[in-house]
């Protein structure tokens, strides 16, 4: 009969060759160890799967950690206050940090989670690499991804939405209302959610019997600006597209403004689709015909989930995506020609 | 020579008639303390002037918690933003609360802050009554009031926007164009945010010589729906205005609404101002001309003061108003009449 040994940070600072205060230091997000040694000693306590051991003074401290990685639209809004919500509602609190990066969380900030304690983290749309997956498992900190940047890794929890759904239904309702030429403005090519809904895109075309033509696809940013550019940039060409499906509410919002400058109507002249429904999607003029994605609940199921690893309980799922759902306005019609 | 007894918990529990103990929980912030005596202790707490000690495990915990009673619109974006940007400076992070209510910080999350610790408190356009303060005070907790919704009291920190010079800037730039029947839509009036505007606009009337009409002035909340609702009652008049000045963006995104639905041009046949300069307004069509209030340097400000307080450092000033400034983009041109 094979016995297994507990791991403590014992066993730990017995493999890495160095003494058990070293390894509590790191452990607890503390500066005074040399990179080398860290490195070996997380190493050893990812292997060996190590959790801090819950006892006096280390129980729940009533904050979960939310981090963006920038907070530019009013997109973050809606996930701070899902957040929020479901935080208060197991009587915890939410920290917000912008990163300012989207390589996800630097060694800084995780020893600063670590030497003040936090009951869980949710990352949004950031990116995590192998090794800061096991600095965060290394400090026993919980994590969840909120609309993961890029394919998180099999046992990393995450929420999402149904973004190729997302896609196949705006650029579906389109090819209803009769357009062929359907220009589409995405995300960041890096970004997981973006591919999903141009690949929604091209799915509803390839299914409708319509070629998919690489000129109609481009790739901004989420924001307002990369709109109004590549809305321009489509409407300028010699054969023009009928409708333009924006992979964000702010790109469409963009949309709008090239079509304005352009001398065009929205619907009239050409159809526009959002992502998102933010609020603002709703009093936008005319009316924006648009995704909805559950951002409030999508960060609020995060934060339950984080809160819930943080206790001990096993998500039964690892990887949720929530419903998308088209939200029929006043910016898309039948095309003219 | 007149000895001043140190103030300590042992003085308050001699005063109240309880024991160290109980006095200490109420410093703490635990529950388990019957509601007269809590409301005895601090009392005592408040007149003596009591500031918990500084000692071992007592230094700053590295959280400003950031108090809204609202966060509906994308302004609280801005705020977090600049609060976020100023805590990091700080190397500290920010606590995000939403209390779902315009009257201040109950017993619950004042006992859980307590609980939690935290370095300061920034309070986002909330009322702060003279017992909630008090309990602040009692716990030690250093706080500062980010545009006040009320009058705050005079010992009271506090940052805000010059709203009146605003409210007078926007409204002479109407003047100046021409517009003699000019509409205003404020915010609740029970804000001073808002009255200080709509005070402003009076001043520029009433130094014009234009008579003040009260049926031109409407007070809705600071949402869209409200700039919708006024903006249509005004257009509805038998002697509508030519020009609205708008307590903020997102009004003025309604009163845009409410022009189109009426058939009416922005800005040919109606100009429009907002107040904020949220990012929205400079790609709203038309560009929105608008007051800017400097909403990210306000919450960072607001931020470090609270961090300088909880440092033993006195603000310099307590009650700061940084400027607004007129920006003027194609909402707003001279009237036709």
């Amino acid at each position: 009969m094979s016995v297994k040994r507990r791991v403590t940070i014992a066993l730990i600072a017995e493999q890495a060759g160095v003494s058990v205060p070293t390894v509590s230091k790191v452990v607890n997000g503390r500066p005074e160890v040399a990179p080398d040694t860290r490195r070996r000693v997380e190493r050893l306590l990812h292997e060996h799967g190590y959790r801090r051991r819950t006892g006096q003074g280390d129980g729940p401290v009533g904050l979960v950690d939310l981090v963006f990685a920038e907070i530019e639209s009013p997109w973050a809004m809606e996930i701070i206050r899902g957040a929020e919500t479901a935080a208060r509602e197991a009587e915890a609190a939410v920290v917000v940090s912008v990163l300012h990066t989207h390589s996800g969380p630097g060694r800084d900030w995780l020893d600063r989670i670590a030497a003040r304690r936090t009951d869980g983290v949710v990352l949004v749309a950031s990116r995590l690499t192998r090794r800061q997956h096991g600095q965060l498992l290394a400090r026993s900190i919980p994590f969840v991804i909120v609309d993961p940047e890029g394919e998180p890794a099999p046992d990393v929890a995450s929420v999402g939405a149904t973004n190729w759904h997302g896609g196949l239904a705006a650029t579906r309702h389109l090819l209803e209302l009769g357009h062929r030429r359907i220009g589409m403005i995405g995300g960041p090519p890096e970004m997981l959610c973006s591919r999903a809904r141009i690949d929604g895109y091209r799915a509803a075309l390839e299914t409708a019997g319509v070629p998919v033509d690489p000129g109609l696809i481009r790739y901004g940013d989420f924001l307002v600006n990369s709109g109004h550019l590549y809305g321009k940039e489509f409407l300028e060409l010699p054969d023009p597209p009928t409708a333009i499906f924006a992979g964000s509410d702010l790109q469409a919002f963009g949309v709008f403004e090239a079509a304005r400058r352009a001398g065009l109507r929205v619907p009239d002249d050409l159809s526009v689709v959002g992502f998102d429904d933010l609020p603002l999607a709703r009093s936008a003029w005319p009316p924006l015909t648009t995704v909805r994605q559950p951002l409030e609940e999508m960060a609020a199921l995060a934060t339950r989930m984080a809160l819930d690893i943080s206790r001990g309980e096993t998500p039964e799922t690892r990887r949720v995506e929530l419903a998308t759902d088209l939200l029929i306005r006043d910016s898309t019609t039948a095309p003219r020609r």
